[in-house]
Formats: C-alpha cells, structure tokens, sequence
C-alpha cells in the first residue's frame, strides 16, 4: 500500500517557498500503516497537474493533492484530477449556497470566479472546511482496474490540518486494513553518529520487526522506532523492548527517552531539584535564554539573566572584575567562571550557567585577538560549590557555533544536574 | 526551457526530513533562464527511481538529480538514469584510482562496495567532487528527438553547492540560451498583505515584462522582481524602475530595498546616528537579543541588556520599582516604560527597547490575571527623552507571539531611528 503526496502551487517552484504539508501527511499516513513512496511538486498549470494526477494514480494506492482548491483561475487541482480520472466537474448547490452565505454575513456579494469552489467531482464525497471556503473532496475509486484513494485537500497548513483530522483520516481509518503502529524516539546530544550506530546497530538489527531510522540534526542525533503488528500493545511492546535495551547500551548519553527536546528535559530535572536556573550570555546573545523560555511553563525555573555582550556589562550585571577581563581576556576560562558565579548572586538563582565566545566570523580583540574562531567556554556554577569551566573548540560559521555552543551548555547543565539526582 | 529536480533518498519520505537542496537548484536554474515545473521526491528503489527519471527526461529539458551517488546498496541513481535513457554504465579507472588514493591517505583499505562509485554512465562527463567521493556526472544527450541535458549531482548541500559552482553552472551557461536576469526584493514589516497588493499592483502591472511575486513570511511581506531582458543593464534598469516606483507609493513601509533582515537595517541605522543600543526582554526572553547579536559586527551597536523574565530581576537590572510591578502588573505600559529607562540608564546605551507581555498559553498571574494572551508592551527610549510605548495585541501561539513581539520592537524602533535621520 503505498501513497503519492502532491503539492500544487507556482509558489513552491520559487527559491523562496517549500511545501511544508507533506510532513503532516506523511506522519499521518503512516500511521495508518501508508508508505509515502513519491512526493511532487508542481505549478499552476492545468497540464501540468493533469499529467501529475495521472501519473500518480497510476502508480500509487493512495494519492492526496493540497493545494489548487481556491476561487482563482490559477486554482486547478479540481479539473486536472477530473480530467486524470476521466470523470466531469458537477457545481454542488448546498457548497455554492455556503460560499453565498459566508458573503452574505460579511456583507459582500459573491465575486463569480469564487462559485468554482464549488465545482464537485463527480463521485466524490465533499469534505467540509472549517476553517475556510474551499471544500475538500474525497473518492474511493477504480483505476486501470486497481482501487485507487484520491483526496483533494486545501493548501494553507491550518485548513489542511482541520480538514484531515476529522474529514479524511476517519475515512481512511475505515478505507484501509487495520494496522496498529506504535513509535518512539530517543534523542542524544553532542555525540557522533558513527559512535551511536555502532554501538546500537548490534542491538536494533536483532529486531527486525521494528524499523530503526538514526538522524543526525542539530547538535543532536535521534534514533526513530516504529513497529507495526496486530494490535496497539504489541507494537508498543517491541518498541518499548528495543527502547530500553538501547537505553541500557547508550546510558546517560539518552538526554529523551520519549522525544522530549533538550531544554524541557533541563527545566523538568531542574523543577524536581526545586533548583532555579539564570544566564549569562556573551557570544549566543540571548539564543540559550530564548530556547529555555521558548518552552510553555519556563518562568516557573528559570529567572532570566542577562545578554552581557558588551565587556562593561560582564562587571555591570555579572561582577566580573575588570581587571579579570583586561588581563585574560573576556573570552577565557577566570572570565566564564566570573560570569557564572556572578550571575547567580545577583539573581538569587541556585544554578547558572554563562557563555563567553569568538563566534566569528571576525576575530577577538585586544587579549583575544590570537584566539582562534569558535573557541567557547561555559561556565557552569551550583550555589555553595566552586564554578566549573568547560573549553570547546567549535567548527562552522557564526550561526552553527552559536547554536553548538548553546547546545553544549544545556548539555553540561543536564549532565551537572544528573550528578546530583 | 522546462527543468525537473528529482531529490533521491528514502529519508526524505519520512516525516522527518525534506529535501532542501532544490531551493538552491531552482533559484541558480532561474538565473540561467530556466523555469522549474516540477519536483520530485523518490526514495531508494530502483524501479521506483527509474520510473521518476524515465517520467522527468520526458517531460523536461533539463532535469537535474540530487543524492543516490553513494557506496551502499541504496545508492541507485547511476542505475536509474542509465536505465532510464538506456545506456551503460562503464566503471572508470581515473575515478576508482582516486577514490583508493582517499582511502589510502587514511591508512585505510577500500570497501569493495566503494568502487560503485565509479560507475559512471557512457557518454556522460564526470563533474569532479572537491568536497567528498561521489564525483558528479553531466549529460547532454539525445531522448525521444529532444536535447535532454541530465545532471546527477550527491545529496549533501556543500558537496552539491560546490559542483554546481565549479562544475555544472559552467557547463549549463554555454548550452543554454544566454540570458541576463535582474532580482530586486523588497521588504516591510507588520503591514496586510492585501494593503500591499491592492497599493502596489496597478504599479506592478504596468511592468509587464517584470515578474512580480508578493510573498508573507514571518511578520513580513517580501515583493521579488524578476526580469530577463538581452543585456544585463536593461534587465537592472527594468527591475530598478519598478522598484523605485514602489518605493516612492510605500513609502516608509519599506524597511529594505536590497534585501537586508530588519535586525541589519535596524543596526546599520544605529551605526550610521553612532547610537548603542540594549534591550530589557521579558516574554520574549531573549529573542530580541538574539536575533541582533547572529548579526556579524552586531557588537559594535548592540551592547546587550537583561532577560528579565522573574519580576526580581526586572527590578534588579532595571531599576523597576517593585511597587509599580505589584500595582499595575508585569505587563502593563508603566513597566515598559521603566523597563526600556532602567535598561538604558544602567548600560549606558544611548537608545533602548524593553519587551514585556503574556505569551501564554498560561494567563498571567496577580495583576495581570485578567488581562488577554497576546497583550505586549514595547517600550523605547531615547537619551534625553520621555520613554514611549506601543500597545499590542497579538493573536496565535506562543512562539507566533513571542516572534511578532521581537518583530514588533524592532520596527517602532527602526521608525523611531527614522525620525531622527
């Protein structure tokens, strides 16, 4: 049972845009036990879509179109998968009547091109849109004598989402044989991808009910699970097997073991410590502050900090003296210690971490002038104990060293955190 | 003169991964001339492969593969377009030399499976790989009476970015038809997009032979102009025309007339009125930071400030007197004033911006208990002035709220800067 995903719209054929919901669909489809096995791209032009829309009903046992269901002449995705099919447009006088109203409520007279909206394959059942004007459209067909599942679907991300979670997935549901499919992923940070794999591929190849799938992101790795079987709990068992044999090779290097992203799982270790966290940032800016407040519910244990950029706010806000800066340099070890401790007495914070810098791509000053590009350290400090100071040395341009070096802090403060479970 | 990208990798069929590489290809084919109508994802299958570049090679004039150029088993494109235009392939003894050189150099000895990247297809030309193994392959050839040029190109972005520079424009510049391409884009912030297009098309029309594209991003509207004329310098005059015509009807809307990210605009305005700047960001914890400091040569302007996120530190870095935070509340126009004055007085910058709002998805507490998710306050002030400060009402998620916040700040304080040319 594979799928195809086509995307129509001129605008994904410039440098500028990129389809973004065949992410979605491929998540959903997949769990309704689908392959994506195609994904195309194509523009506002009706031969173009045609011959797509054919190709692909061709070729695939499930083919879901977003995009083209607008009231303009570039929207063309009804008549080119008509024409595909070999079947004739119908005008649906109850969608026509809605599209009225929806005017009519705003006050405003239907302009004639938006009655296209409500031009019906026929055949197909409609699927409502909540959240906009263009109805869906939905036929369980026979194609070149092979059952074939076409969707139609509107292109923004909001309409597409509402309208497959309660129009189209049921229909699928009930289209398609039951599979029942469990997943999981375990993330790990700041480790290579050759040492992950092969200290787990012994490990995973011996299940080969489950499929594994490592990625290499930003400053992560993560490794994707996902079993299908006959019933729910099952696969989730396998999943779960594998899961913690892997947990059990891989230890404390597992910063989620159930897809949680690296600053959650710092602020949730941080809440069950009752610890309260601050930082100081030079080089990243404000990135780490920003990714720790990113996460819903963060002011609960983090209290902010501050962006010392500037030489004169590393002694403003952080006391770091400035003797301490001239002699070694703002981007040193005595500095990112200062910065550290400093920053936990003046906010009170029983945790903190600093970040000082040359993220490049011009050299330091003055004391830092020879140091090479990428060099970081951070700071870690506990209340009651003595600062700690980690030195990287990291590759890339300025933003991949800034993200790296964020990401290196939030790891040292989980590792920090778990010697203190 | 149609072209097809066709993106190999089965990885880019799961809901984790999208091909990216083709916003690179179809930005430098449209340089050349060239339209892309469509795009192809395919996954590690040989029949599956073969079918899509068979389908590409008749349909486009140049068709252009990324990925699949790899020593494993699931490297397939070679075969495919071999099969797909049937031809052979022939195993090159320079390009094998080379890769046992590589492996050599590293004391290691090479996996017989490596060879297969030598297997190149007859009458192809090999595009040299300067940044890794698999060496590129060029074709212009004969399929079905049309001149088809096929380029297969590997998968990782700096691998390919380099070949297409070094290797593969070249070689498309003297077999394409010369053309000479003008972009301009402009840019502006927080303004509908209908109130763009309705104020800019009867302009934009006029200019026929101009491409106009209208796109919103991120709390911003980009215009792209597209021009392709016989010379370079008509093609230039054309665009500029245009764009200074909109320019002219929009005014001060237009952050940017070249391109530059509000953060640079907003820093080379600083630079130019030898102002500095420092930001006090509460709900945006360190968004706003950050944003300006990923700008290289940030530091000269920027000089940081506070992540006030705890109500303490909005009174310990910015001097907000704790009784005005308990009677009109974190999030309210007194606090943004106060915040933006003590941020400024305690870093000495000559200009500041202050961030303070709720957003959520959890209300506000105390004082701020009734007030709406989305309320921000922005906060500005100037070196011997009142503080001013915005009331906005911003609509969305947290992270939508946080950014249009940020997005906000930014241009009342561009505005603010324009005033005082």
């Amino acid at each position: 049972m594979i799928a195809e995903i086509i995307a129509a719209g001129s605008e994904m054929l410039t440098p500028f845009r990129q389809d973004t919901n065949s992410l979605y669909l491929t998540s959903e489809l997949n769990a309704l036990g689908v392959v994506v096995a195609f994904k195309t791209i194509v523009g506002d032009n009706l031969e173009h879509l045609m011959s797509a829309a054919r190709i692909a009903i061709s070729r695939a046992d499930v083919v879901i179109f977003s995009g083209g269901l607008g009231p303009t002449e570039d929207d063309l995705t009804r008549e080119a998968v008509a024409g595909a099919l070999g079947l004739r447009l119908r005008r649906d006088n109850d969608v026509l009547a809605g599209i009225y109203k929806r005017f009519a409520a705003r006050l405003m007279t239907m302009p004639p091109n938006n009655a296209r909206q409500a031009d019906v394959i026929e055949t197909a059942t409609i699927l409502q849109n909540l959240k906009g004007s263009a109805p869906g459209q939905y036929l369980d067909t026979v194609a070149g004598r092979h059952r074939k599942i076409v969707v139609l679907l509107p292109g923004p991300p909001g309409e597409l989402k509402a309208m497959f979670e309660t129009e189209c997935r049921p229909r699928l549901k009930q289209a398609l044989p039951e599979r029942h499919m469990a997943r999981r992923m375990l993330r790990m940070a700041l480790i290579p991808e050759s040492q992950v794999d092969s200290r787990t591929s012994p490990i995973y190849k011996q299940y080969e009910d489950v499929e594994t799938t490592i990625l290499a992101g930003s400053a992560e790795i993560q490794l994707h699970f996902v079993c299908v079987k006959h019933t729910q709990a099952e696969a989730q068992k396998r999943v779960n097997q594998l899961a913690e044999r892997i947990e059990a090779e891989m230890g404390d290097a597992i910063f989620s073991s159930h897809g949680e992203s690296l600053e959650e799982v710092v602020l949730l270790m941080l809440g069950m410590r009752h610890n309260t966290l601050a930082a100081a940032e030079s080089c990243t800016g404000g990135l780490l502050s920003q990714r720790l407040s990113a996460i819903p519910g963060s002011s609960r244990y983090f209290l902010g900090g501050a962006v010392v950029y500037a030489d004169r706010l590393k002694t403003e806000f952080a006391e770091v003296p400035k003797e301490m800066i001239a002699t070694h340099g703002p981007v040193s070890a005595p500095v990112a210690s200062a910065l550290a401790e400093g920053i936990r007495r003046r906010t009170g914070a029983s945790v903190s971490v600093a970040i000082t810098g040359i993220a490049g791509p011009t050299p330091g000053t003055g004391p830092d002038a020879e140091k090479p590009i990428g060099l970081v350290y951070v700071g870690l400090a506990f209340e009651g104990e003595e600062p700690r100071v980690a030195e990287l040395n990291l590759t890339g341009d300025r933003d991949r060293i800034r993200f790296w070096a964020s990401q290196h802090a939030l790891e040292l403060l989980r590792r920090a955190l778990l010697e203190r479970a």
